[in-house]
């Protein structure tokens, strides 16, 4: 059977050990008599596996002690909501940042919760870059400055965050690139994102929220997606997607058994510099038009400037075991997501295809 | 081993068929090469996942062509607040009856949205019957009458629905009992439930919508939990749960496998009439104190008269095999939940085991 490389962007490629312990502790988790899905979110079992993914995660992403994690549901895009339903109830001013569609829907769904100010975007450059710092026109009121670091569709990834001399809580979507590299975490206020691509499966939202920002919520805000309201039940305030957590408990013990997040980064560094380096010697068959700086280490959508390739390239492709490479409809051409879970050897059979398919059309 | 029965109220037992299909096909869906955790659910083997599993609940539950299906995440107790969310942007007139834990919890959140009037309470008499239906002092210009059809927590179930001169659309949280029997859809505005119960596992929650309550909403309903939102968008508006879809997909095919939903009704009522009469035949051993005419088919709490044998009542059920049988905190005392995925051998084998208990006690 030929070697299969899944490069879906969400939901995306688990370890395959990660998939072997679900296998084989399906029927009977640790002597139980049942599977993990089958049982309380109350009972000591499942507690434990909760405390232990919540701590894994917190060793994994160091977390400071004045940060509390969370464990919710709705993914990102309920998050467009639950974010300023959480941070406008003192201030209802919130400044966004647009570098690509995500944080662009993030800005549309937070109009509906008070002023929201465009402070910058680079919809003017097709998404291509991130605005420079210095022409954010943040207010130094706001009651927090959202951005996204990583765009999983434009591939867009904020490596440094800007400093500002009265700095707001930043509010960040990293989705696509938790547990990807490290982050600092105490330069934010709030992280947030869905498991499904490099933490686990669909239907859990990993939110770091810095203990200040908990209890600052608007007064309609559900009760179930207020953050407090949420810590103030060890995220069970309504039954949580337990194997959901369960399999994201699995990922972050990898992640820990793999090296951490520092051990990924290295890997994630040399997966996409091996992907670009492909792209960027390919004479302009393959082309990325991301500046450079900002190049996405996790999502790298990439054209044939032969467009009418793009078809046939996919297929091959997929007929060599490349799955899921087709680019998102808004912006086409093909896109490989590198998450954690995809292996460097992925990679490189990918850009040994790609030379291929180019050097057969040359 | 010994043979192991699960009784746990929720998350609860799958269908062993169901467990056994995940796990042979948990590292390569249909020849995929991939699970079905791992892939868009923009996909086409996705897709095909979700539809069939809309098709086979629309089925099973006979759900006529002017009510929608969708499939969204956070609970029943979400819905709390996304019913009124959904249902009170023209008129924020609701009215709510009690008749236990759930619907009271389902009345406080409400408060927070509208006008919410209390119909009717069974609290003085702790929750052991419903009101009676002449007493319920509905509005007439309600948006909506808030029912909960089984309370899993006092194990009273409403088998019939009340009927008025002016019917107002009956909102009904049916968690615990849904696919355990028909239900008159015609009759409800909406029916929701999360499936960790009766139809998969914790992370989807079912909203059976009738057409014309798709879109009343008021202006700060988050867009993700917005009912025609979420219609339009085929319950893919965001990255649904996809391991959950799957999971509830594969136990609507085995209802449909068990006979349908009326199989199944005569099936938890054989089992619950096995308990209950040994229930009531222990000389007060056992006590169930729930009006006999809405005693919940499905969750049956009970306490034994003598309560100092609790603890090791529940203990030597354990180590009989008879996993998750202590009754709720808020009550105390034992309960045994019936869910389709218990056979009617795990039943008989509680019920000797709960007279063999009693007479070694007597």
């Amino acid at each position: 059977m030929k070697k299969i490389y899944n490069f879906s962007a969400g939901p995306s490629a688990l370890p395959k050990d990660v998939l072997s312990q679900i296998k084989e502790e399906l029927l009977d988790f640790q002597g139980n008599g049942t599977c993990i899905a089958e049982i309380s979110h109350r009972s000591e079992i499942f507690e434990e596996v909760h405390a232990n993914a919540l701590q894994n995660l917190r060793d994994l992403m160091n977390v400071p002690s004045n940060y509390r994690i969370l464990f919710m549901q709705g993914g990102a895009i309920a998050q467009n909501a639950i974010i300023p339903l959480n941070l406008l109830g003192k201030n209802k001013l919130a400044d966004y940042v647009i570098t690509g569609a995500w944080s662009n829907k993030s800005y549309l769904e937070a109009q509906r919760y008070g002023d929201i100010h465009l402070c910058a975007s680079s919809e003017s450059d097709n998404f291509r870059s991130v605005p420079s710092y210095k022409d954010w026109t943040c207010r130094k009121n706001a009651s927090y400055l959202h951005i996204c670091t990583n765009e999983t569709i434009h591939g867009v990834e904020i490596f440094n965050l800007p400093t500002f001399e009265e700095p707001l809580p930043i509010v960040a979507d990293v989705s696509s690139h938790i547990l990807s590299r490290p982050f600092d975490i105490k330069s934010y206020g709030v992280l947030y994102g869905g498991a499904q691509k490099n933490a686990g499966i669909a239907g859990l939202t990993i939110v770091i929220v810095r203990e200040d920002l908990l209890d600052r919520a608007m007064s309609f805000c559900p009760s179930v997606f207020h953050w407090k309201t949420l810590d103030n039940a060890n995220s069970m305030y309504n039954t949580p997607p337990t194997f959901a957590i369960y399999v994201a408990g699995l990922v972050f013990k990898w992640v820990r058994k793999m090296g951490g997040v520092e051990a990924m980064a290295e890997l994630n560094k040399k997966k996409s510099q091996l992907l670009y380096h492909c792209i960027d010697n390919s004479a302009g068959f393959y082309r990325n038009d991301v500046v450079p700086s900002v190049r996405s280490m996790i999502n790298i959508p990439f054209f044939l400037s032969r467009s009418e390739l793009n078809v046939s390239f996919l297929e091959e492709a997929k007929a060599n075991g490349f799955l899921y490479l087709k680019g998102h409809k808004l912006v086409g051409g093909v896109r490989a997501s590198l998450y954690n879970a995809m292996p460097f050897e992925g990679v490189k059979a990918l850009v040994d295809f790609m030379n291929f398919f180019k050097d057969s059309h040359a």
